[in-house]
């Protein structure tokens, strides 16, 4: 039986999702980039589980597209591999759970982009980060998209013209990874983050994940409407009730699992 | 005679309010954000004050809403809570004066909101920052249409799903905050920064600051064209007239009070 | 014969053009701005020309506009001075080819609006930089669309309502700048960016940099819809076949010259 491209591991309530493929860099093929996004869907229906780390076997997090691919193809699966692509990086935002990348090694290209558009990010203290597509006529114009939402547009622009490589303590100055730590403490850092996080009453994370994308590219006034109503509609739920309550009353919470 | 919820003091051209309630940690009920908004409206309408400080009493700058009054709330009352608070956040960046915290302690939830609402906001060096509501079922949904206007995503993010204190020194490197100064030197520092602000024409302030929360939403072209019409009425009024010629005539400019 | 407003000195495939005024400390007279607009017009229409840096002579980058033609201006005139101002600002970010500033000394109001708005920004290490128009009753309002676009936004404030210095260690930290290099190797760290974008297909470069700002303001799901016929439009190009090619058989790419 051939590996699996992608596997999926859930402990308690944190499933990590793991791109398998160290002999290609981890490259985001077409058939890797359909089994994430079946494993994020699965997940998604999981009310189990409150809090996901994408993470990729090996040396390196991954490279980005596979080349080999995109020389072979004409146009129309041009078009299949990059709407593949941006419905993947989509569908990290969109599913309730929050996610984590765990990056070790280089991160390039769409490789980037998977790092810029998760939740959160930790990497290693070794780790790099790249748009390199100019370098060879391929300019990342769609990592652009996730890496110019995350970080000041200079900042994004050398990364995009140049190609050069950004080490982690930069790219956590910039923006681009929320958490940077030593080497050896990746696996158990990342996984602390994400119990952290899967410690809160999912059904009031859902709604808050929603909400900030929902509300980032709003004017202002409009946003505070949304978030107005949001905000009193998790404040009548059960789970908030309960948070309010356990808080006031100096005791642990008991949360609800998040509904389908 | 109770003690006032919120006081203002005005000396030379800067107003401080401060709100006076260490015993509730500030908490913002609704009573304390209505004694607030009035005190901004009044601010609003006095042509003698250029500068607003926003302090508070005691140890904590604040730590946001009242959790008593919202566990008490039916769903009437929750959408005034929310409502109010939104009205208070819109206020201070609407009033043509800077707005400029003062943040000692700890600025929590609706606290942190309100620093990331201020035009300027100076730090105690000790000072520390968290919406930690997802802890206790409330995501800090209102609070995010600031902190996520502030700052970079991955960081408000990482704010807003942890719950964790970030440190005055992170705060102003993501962008939170514009000043840290050693605590003991706090007030003199917030009080030295108004007096600079409100040392410039009021009335060219009070068109830079509209024009910079109008324009900061828009497209590019957009915004040039609009400010382009605010630079040549600035440039023609009476405080231009005068600064400019000042400058070039190497003497101090006499500004013009701003009218109503 | 009078020494011309604005240079421009092509060397290989990058083009400096040089404000060379120093004893106006480079201001930007509406001469001068037109001089600039004239240069980028001719560069943008020069397919051998892959990279443009953007310098000025002597000890000061730019002290912003000409304060003189300010004060002399009528209403007409003053709309005429900004006008051609956001004419020229959209123009850096329009022509193909990327644009990068070297900057020395200080770079002030409509200077900083530059350096803001030049795709990437090189600074000396002494380098420093301010928007102190609110100082003569002027506020810089139309350097703010580049500045609050560049850099976050308390730091953008902090910036317009002091008229502070910062230096260029800060404006790193905050977006304002891409490099900051020793005084001594400014000219020599420019070029040799400068080169590095020049090096790859011009082509390419100018999809990628007109898709930069074309998506940067629009909801994601939009931006990705864009990006992925960008995409493919130029993974169809002959310098995408071309550089992938290369790349997978580990030799060095041949660019074609940008169509006009």
């Amino acid at each position: 039986m051939a590996t699996p491209l992608v596997t999926v591991d859930t402990t308690d309530t944190v499933s990590t999702i793991t791109i398998e493929q160290p002999q290609t860099r981890n490259a985001l093929s077409v058939p890797v980039m359909e089994a994430l996004i079946d494993a994020l869907e699965d997940v998604a229906r999981r009310t189990d589980v409150h809090a996901v780390v994408l993470a990729t076997a090996g040396h390196v997090f991954s490279s980005g597209h596979d080349l080999a691919e995109v020389r072979a193809a004409d146009q129309e699966e041009q078009q299949r591999i990059f709407s593949v692509c941006s419905r993947l990086m989509l569908l990290v935002q969109q599913i309730p759970q929050p996610v984590i990348a765990r990056v070790q090694g280089v991160a390039t290209a769409a490789g980037c982009q998977l790092v810029a558009t998760c939740d959160l990010a930790v990497a290693a203290a070794s780790a790099r980060f790249a748009t390199p597509g100019v370098r060879i006529g391929l300019f990342c114009s769609t990592p652009m998209v996730a890496l110019s939402r995350a970080v000041p547009r200079k900042q994004a622009m050398r990364m995009l013209l140049t190609g050069e490589m950004v080490p982690a303590d930069r790219a956590l100055a910039m923006g681009l990874v929320s958490d940077v730590v030593p080497d050896e403490d990746l696996v158990a850092a990342t996984d602390e983050l994400a119990r952290t996080v899967a410690g809160a009453s999912s059904a009031t994370v859902a709604v808050g994940k929603r909400a900030f994308y929902d509300q980032i590219d709003l004017p202002i006034e409009r946003a505070y409407e949304e978030m107005t109503t949001v905000m009193v509609d998790n404040a009548l739920s059960p789970d908030a009730r309960e948070g309010v309550g356990a808080f006031l009353d100096k005791r642990e919470p008991q949360w609800q699992h998040r509904a389908h």
